[in-house]
């Protein structure tokens, strides 16, 4: 397997070779702009054959989608661009002073410019201890692991003729209030109100505790307050159980014990609290960190003393040109993936005339466009700001619809999934309740 | 949890209550055919919570589909229904002498009336060593899995460069020649010409071995034998190795060996060869079984000398009154789980005349009524007989894609399956293939 880099090397031997590391919004989007150029070649690691549409990830774990309808085979995204060359592996280490990287079984592969596009992972704010007993939302496997643990419990509390642990069992609770804790509250509030209603004997579901912790004072903080308001209205009009102002002190299995003693039992515990940079980041020796592993980048996007090294999308601790701090959403991916791929063909511009490639002052700087935020909160219900105008209720769900379908790369996809959404409009249904994977758990 | 059968009686004490094992086209057709009687009481028990569409299993291991889009949640479909009772359980034990079956954590269900709709599994012929080289096509963990190793193979023989066991890991031999493993081979070669095609840089996917070996001597035997030399011709130009007339020796991780001593390499071994009863219709005392440990019924459908316990589906060994061998599809499961539902009210009805309900004799007797059969191989290519009349190419494709959309339980997966079919056509594309399931591997 030592041959890759190799290989790939005598081809074409004068070519700068620009690997590029995770096939999320950032590196699609690098990738993408550097279809054209013939100057170059790229390979893109990822160790999924996915791109995975990740605003839309709340939806597979809450049953609303089936996991391939928020997925694209990254191969396909690229199958016409010539340049590019794509490996579905495990990249096992990053060596930024000798200008290479480890895939899975010691294979290295070395690199003219790295971009660093890895993303990040959930994060427990140094309590990994708690992580068994909660489930993150990063994978489509992590969404299919809760939608199944979800409808389980449910079938479980059909069957169980025990008062405390069938109310165990009819409980999810959601520590978070962020963007995806709102989200999957009021999709799970939406599946146990009127989805899964009539569906049992024994229980009815819309007895069920869908309980959101978060520990700020308002939900969607980095909204305006008023927006916030809305949602924590809107959520408990739906049932959920906010809980803003009430830190996590610990948790345990089924139980999450919260400031001033109070312990809540969930057989279901989703943690949409942290993120922090996936363990490979942490090791890459000699560069900057944040507090929560990210990369520290110059405005240019590259890491301090490696102008050949980027770091793009969310595992990227970066303040723009303009001083403001980039946020961990893929529109801002999307336009780090895109100066990055600006900034070395800018480099390659100024070498095929003479000059300094990577010098790091005339590089472009990036300048983050902040286009607005939105969440949707369930049917009809959503916020938004943009431009300074700020949006509820059903405009700001039809905007968050249709942003939301313009973005999913490819054809099939948005059709399949407009479809879906039409028919959950108006049926309350939901087409992919299906509890499989069931292997693993035996 | 001893307490569900109980108190199920107590409820209503004097109401039949009826206890149907499997929620498969027999089951399901069962229920369907009570749904208005309201003199009984349904508990309809099946270890997943969805009813499978398996007539299309094969389209979810080839990436055609995704697994939510050929099932439907069994409560879903009989939530209108007030005398059904829907468990998700394991069943662990059938005991007719005491007219009871046992459902996980020794929980007893007792019973009125039984209705056995469990199905079949893969049957290696006496060879259970070899199935753990092998994949089946039962569930939709079998299907996603298959998806998952075929589309990982060919990741790793991208980055291949061992000459030999990159051609092992691009070829996938499926053993059994029915309608499983025509369309498996069909829709495989498919993939292989033309959805991955342009998608590598290193291999070629055109170059993947599709090997289909059959012991007999002609491919799907149910057939007329020109359709049978149809199929074989078609598979062929499609690039598929048909392999009829060998049978294969010995399994072992990554070799199929076949008699005359040829080993074939691959990495990708699929079983379509047979099927058997579930252990837990073996361990049944006191009835009669066929060879594939099938449960023998009277034409009645009732079990000899159980009037109230009933085989329907595949797993019941049944020759119909007209002397024909009902066969293992889904309309003749569909009929029988009918059929027994007639039977079991036309008891209750002697019952209330003060008659003996369950006399064997005076019951109707099953017969078969054969629709016809059919097998797709390909874009608009398949084989239909129906009404003595024989069908190929694009008219019986038509007639198979008219028959299966018509029969998919649901309207929103009908619409989803019918617009990825027509996208897949127009372009040679497939929507599902996606790689997860991962966690399990690691």
């Amino acid at each position: 397997m030592r041959a890759i880099s190799t290989q790939l090397i005598v081809m074409k031997n004068s070519t700068p070779h620009i690997v590029v590391l995770g096939a999320g919004f950032a590196g699609i989007e690098f990738c993408s702009a550097m279809s054209k150029r013939d100057d170059v070649r790229i390979t893109l690691i990822d160790r999924q054959n996915h791109h995975l549409f990740q605003p839309l990830l709340y939806q597979v774990a809450s049953a609303g989608l089936a996991a391939p309808e928020i997925a694209q085979p990254v191969r396909s995204i690229f199958n016409q661009q010539e340049n590019l060359h794509v490996l579905m592996a495990d990249v096992t280490a990053i060596d930024v002073h000798n200008r290479r990287v480890e895939i899975a079984e010691d294979t290295p592969v070395d690199y003219d410019y790295l971009v660093i596009g890895i993303g990040v992972k959930t994060g427990y704010f140094g309590h990994d201890e708690w992580a068994p007993h909660t489930r993150g939302l990063k994978s489509l496997d992590d969404a299919t692991a809760i939608r199944r643990d979800v409808l389980l419990a449910f079938e479980r509390a059909e069957m169980c003729h025990d008062e405390e642990q069938r109310k165990r069992l009819m409980t999810v609770v959601i520590v978070g209030g962020g963007p995806t804790g709102v989200e999957l509250a009021g999709a799970f509030a939406e599946l146990t109100q009127h989805v899964l209603r009539g569906d049992f004997r024994q229980i009815d579901p819309t007895h069920a505790r869908i309980v959101l912790i978060e520990a700020q004072s308002k939900l969607l903080q980095m909204f305006d307050p008023s927006l916030s308001d809305y949602t924590a209205e809107k959520l408990t009009s739906m049932g959920v159980e906010v809980r803003t102002d009430t830190s996590v002190e610990n948790v345990s299995e089924g139980i999450v014990e919260v400031a001033g003693g109070e312990r809540i039992e969930a057989a279901n515990i989703i943690w949409a609290a942290g993120v922090e940079a996936p363990a490979i980041a942490r090791a890459i020796d000699g560069v900057e960190r944040d507090r929560a592993g990210r990369l520290v980048v110059e405005t240019d996007l590259s890491l301090p003393g490696h102008p050949e090294v980027f770091a793009v999308g969310d595992i990227a601790s970066c303040t723009d040109q303009a001083g403001v701090r980039v946020p961990g959403l893929s529109p801002a991916a999307m336009q780090m993936g895109k100066h990055a791929a600006k900034v070395i063909v800018d480099d390659l511009k100024r070498k095929a005339r003479g000059a300094a490639a990577s010098d790091y002052k005339v590089r472009p700087q990036f300048r983050y466009f902040d286009k607005g935020s939105m969440a949707t909160i369930g049917r009809s219900a959503a916020v938004a700001s943009a431009m300074g105008l700020k949006f509820t209720g059903l405009i700001a769900w039809l905007m968050w619809l249709f942003v939301h379908l313009l973005f999913l790369v490819g054809f099939r996809n948005k059709l399949a999934v407009l479809l879906q959404w039409f028919y959950g409009y108006v049926r309350y249904r939901r087409g992919a309740r299906i509890i499989n994977g069931m292997d693993r758990l035996e």
